[in-house]
């Protein structure tokens, strides 16, 4: 079955984006991440920050209350919390993106809301701690915090998001067509990798 | 870092003994699974066929007793479970087997045992229970089982195995360095991966 659509869920700062990009870019499609959120955003009425800011996080939690909704929208909520909301507009942008052609689609879930889709590539992309730690910090900069701590919160956000939401556990290897490393097997040939397997998948 | 030594963790039925076969082929390196299980049992005094049965199954149960030390050598199980002495054994012929230079492992929780070796390249194979019933039917025939009860059966065993003496989750991504389904890939598109990784770690 050719593959036309790749997903792309991955640990903070192990690189994922970036792949993302360079397999759009490799191969000539579409690539949804910050485009997609502000997609999100525009359809749901919330700022594009607060999307990006929640898109993937917790469920639950006193941030997260019905007093969220954006001006204008209240009935439009129709008795959901701002992040099962968020969600349902999540998947049905995702499922429309993917009915419109070939894309790459990094997070949100994608993995998931695309799963019965035989001609959709799910990858899972991480590294250890050290290597993200470092990435982070040269992509985004020093902050108050750890980049330890800020790796560990965000996965963790990630993880109590995708659990949530899929019964199923982030990065565990079955939920995706292909896990790679990419502290130890390097961005670029992860991108190789995933590039061949659609171009094989032609044949 | 060059990857000498590839280790294929797998569940049953998605073609990792088939695979690291052809990648030893490929490669030119020795093949180590029922040789290892001869091995192991050799230096244990158990009977292969034991070996073989239990050398990644459950480690608690009423057939793991002391009763099943091997003639001639109690002294040497030195208060150990039987599970627990072939466990002890296993760790030392796998690491031996990895000192003696670049191989392929299949099973035995051999990417535990070899994970702080940085030339070791570690992959989980898996696929979707259809697939490996298909295949588990066709390789090794019919039984009075159905092949699901079979292949959740060992997938049980190993699993246990695997996180009472790793402590780690069984097929969890980041346990490997590359986790490929088999089903969705094609068992020589999933050789192909991995003897290119081998490959390109030596340029």
């Amino acid at each position: 079955m050719e593959k036309k659509i790749i997903t792309i869920s991955r640990e903070f700062g192990s690189g994922g984006r970036t792949m993302g990009r360079k397999i759009a870019e490799k191969l000539g499609i579409p690539f949804y991440d910050k485009e997609l959120v502000d997609q999100i955003a525009v359809e749901s009425g919330f700022a594009p920050k607060f999307v990006e800011e929640h898109g993937e996080h917790s469920p639950t939690g006193s941030f997260f209350s019905y007093a969220f909704a954006p001006q204008g929208v209240p009935g439009i909520m129709n008795g959901l919390s701002t992040a099962d909301f968020l969600w349902n507009i999540q998947c049905n942008v995702i499922l429309q993106l993917a009915d419109q052609g070939p894309c790459v689609i990094v997070g949100r879930n994608a993995d998931y809301i695309l799963k019965d889709r035989p001609d959709a590539l799910h990858a899972f992309v991480f590294a250890d701690i050290s290597y993200r730690a470092e990435r982070i910090v040269r992509r985004y900069g020093e902050s108050e915090k750890s980049p330890e701590q800020r790796l560990n919160e965000k996965d963790k956000r990630r993880r109590v998001n995708y659990q949530h939401y899929t019964g199923r556990s982030w990065g565990q290897s079955q939920n995706y067509d292909i896990s790679l490393d990419t502290g130890v097997l390097g961005i670029d040939q992860c991108v190789d990798i995933l590039c061949n397997i659609v171009e094989n998948s032609k044949k």
